[in-house]
């Protein structure tokens, strides 16, 4: 997906929300603000967003010094997300299709994000999603490509919703290869994350090698395209994978929910709607 | 009202809104950005938001050669409120304190605002308003200060507005200078504005010398400022001149909707709610 012109008051939003996580100084912040405004020029409308979102994470960094502003409410989230995996799970063990509702609980957990959405209301929306058609509903493709894959490649998006993930993993019961950021970007889950929400006990976790918000494959390892090109099944979560892949020619099924007007609108859905899209 | 932060994102928005009003020419709307991504570093946050509000829409109206990309929108809402001049009227006339209820009527024409308030519904506000108490309500003080009052500024907001600021100075029966916009800036009134809302019937219609969305007192001609001086009460309409004059030291009222958290905050209210502040 293009960046639209929308997405830019948008970076300067997230790099605010971002800047005043991770410390308590106005004139930083602004600081902040200001290399965000010498970036503007510099972002081409035909790249995706999360290569700009890159940027404006890194600047975030960078000045205020701190690597990983989300950190405690990441480990929060994780820890929330665990405490309700015994009662997800039910959900989904007593479910007259249950690999239907783990995939909807997947997109639920995608709730979770202080980029898109940082006043989420996490257990009120399961049952919401759990209850409500996806505005696009490829289900049914996923559920064949489900059946005869055999080398799922997995790309993860947000701390916490990795429990989720975990949950849809455990119930397709095929290798997966669970794909995360290099390293600490937004709430986007990193290896650690990962293994603190249980996914190296069901998969294979592995860095994509990129620390944008999404899946930007010119900045991927070797490693990560090599999987990328041999997987026979690509399930990415949330928006920023889908902002980086959406022209890419894969078996990739994209489960999301629209957080934004601007994704809403490219996918021709409504915000808070639900996808799974092939 | 210093410069917050959050409003950084917000100059971007509404510099997209208002390019976007102007022409359709997605390159020359991303320079408009550029251009204000390029001011960011030299807004300081000790000046008020309009001062940096006048530069981003002179950017606006630079690089896309439109000088008034509101003037149609604003000729509609001024007609729009000329065509509920009839019902206001009879509303202010059969009121139990026609003062107050003309008072609280210039105070819903307020939403009419394409800066902070782009999607506004104006008769659905109007009832609203009417028959809401204002979160701040120094109504005494207005009355009291206006029984003895001389020689009234009356400082005007958005174009279409007008027409409920008239009714209101009708109400008053008082000699009124009312001070417009030097050019056109958003949807704030200039003096065709103020004519067309037939404003020069009941008031002297004066400049303020300033194209900012607001009231920027270093940046008003003489003129206006011997006005601002001499008057014995000043009523000061809407967020833009809140912002420029709320640390002087004068017989200010203003009067006005809160339509964005932060102007919210600073006055100790919520969105939406009405302010009468003396």
């Amino acid at each position: 997906m293009k960046t639209y012109l929308d997405c830019i008051p948008c970076f300067f939003k997230q790099a605010l929300f971002a800047a005043r996580t991770a410390i308590d100084d106005e004139a930083k912040i602004k600081e902040v603000l200001d290399r965000i405004g010498l970036l503007v020029s510099e972002i081409p409308l035909d790249s995706t967003p999360p290569e700009t979102g890159r940027q404006v994470y890194r600047t975030v960094r960078e000045v205020t010094g701190v690597e990983d502003p989300f950190k405690e409410l990441k480990k929060e989230n994780i820890e929330t997300a665990l405490k309700l995996y015994p009662a997800l799970k039910q959900t989904v063990e007593t479910a007259e299709d249950p690999l239907e509702t783990a995939v909807r609980l997947a997109i639920a957990g995608n709730v979770i994000d202080f980029g898109a959405n940082p006043d989420f209301q996490l257990e009120q929306n399961i049952q919401e999603v759990l209850h409500r058609e996806p505005a696009i509903n490829h289900y049914q493709a996923f559920k064949e490509k489900l059946e005869c894959a055999q080398n799922i490649l997995y790309l993860g998006d947000n701390a916490g919703e990795t429990v989720f993930d975990k949950i849809l993993i455990e119930t397709m019961a095929k290798p997966v290869t669970y794909a995360v950021r290099e390293s600490p970007v937004i709430n986007d889950a990193t290896a650690q994350d990962a293994i603190d929400s249980g996914l190296d006990k069901v998969a294979l976790v592995v860095s994509s090698g990129c620390d944008a918000p999404g899946t930007v494959l010119a900045a991927c390892s070797d490693q990560f395209l090599d999987c990328f090109k041999k997987a026979d099944m690509i399930i990415s979560k949330g928006q920023g994978n889908y902002e980086t892949l959406s022209n890419e020619e894969r078996p990739i099924f994209y489960l999301l929910m629209a957080k934004c007007p601007i994704i809403a609108r490219d996918l021709g859905v409504k915000v808070r709607d639900t996808v799974i899209k092939s």
